[in-house]
């Protein structure tokens, strides 16, 4: 698993993300994975940076708001049974990892662990975070927000970034 | 000028972005154009999502924050001195446009022009902004803002995109 520049298929995962892929996280012993299908990635500070977004209502919100890191595992495969399960159950109900069998490797650099699956993958350092603030959200985009559980915005420092088959 | 899809070229488009793209802004009569290095392209709210990034100290700041959008310009060619010239002077003191014979187009669908180069070209509606909060960031970063003049992050949707030659 040589690391690739960031830049690496970079179109691929753009074109695979609305299809969704894994937001993996792990904190104080506690860990969950789950669907995202919008982030951003480019350079900001002088570094390569991927942003996620993650409701406050949601379990993940919980352990990225300890952690000091994230991954992010784009599927070449097609795994949307698990995709599905992942954005639609709860880490508070369900080990989602036992559940779909789902099984991680330890990151290169983070502490939050990898899927195994044949995809790219990132591994992030949280630099920066940044709560939604409604009042600055164009009219638009309110109906994302029907119960007001808006985003936090997690902005990962890059620190590995390989590709598994 | 077809439009092609937010994805096209991204690769070379994140490779060029170091050695500069083109910020371009009108609002009120006024307008500017500045150099980026930095931005961040995604899917956000379900839309294609260009974010970048302009320091309160700068005369394009002033602008945007009457804008409703902007245009980035990535051009293919050789620009080392426009993108020498619009990182360092200020359209306080020069109007780089005419300095630098630097042709506009108007946008498609923006308000603001876009440049007139060999390259590829963003037209964005501003959906949303954050101004950066120091607090939250990673101590490491500091060092990007010795006079404390912090950026506002952008959030412009993505309304057009092409390439012209």
């Amino acid at each position: 698993m040589q690391d690739v520049p960031f830049t690496y298929k970079m179109e691929e995962m753009m074109r695979q993300l609305p299809t969704g892929a894994f937001l993996t996280v792990q904190a104080d012993g506690e860990r969950n994975t789950m669907t995202i299908g919008w982030a951003q990635i480019g350079i900001v500070w002088g570094r390569h940076v991927l942003t996620v977004l993650v409701r406050d209502s949601r379990h993940t919100f919980g352990i990225i708001e300890k952690a000091a890191d994230f991954t992010v595992s784009v599927p070449w495969q097609d795994m949307k049974k698990e995709l599905t399960f992942c954005g639609t159950r709860s880490g508070r109900d369900f080990d989602k990892f036992h559940e779909l069998g789902l099984k991680t490797a330890s990151g290169k650099v983070t502490k939050s662990p990898v899927l195994q699956l044949a995809g790219l993958h990132y591994e992030c350092r949280i630099v920066y975070k940044s709560a939604l603030n409604p009042s600055l959200l164009h009219d638009d985009l309110f109906n994302v927000y029907p119960k007001k559980d808006f985003h936090t915005l997690y902005y990962g420092e890059i620190v590995a970034c390989y590709e598994t088959e």
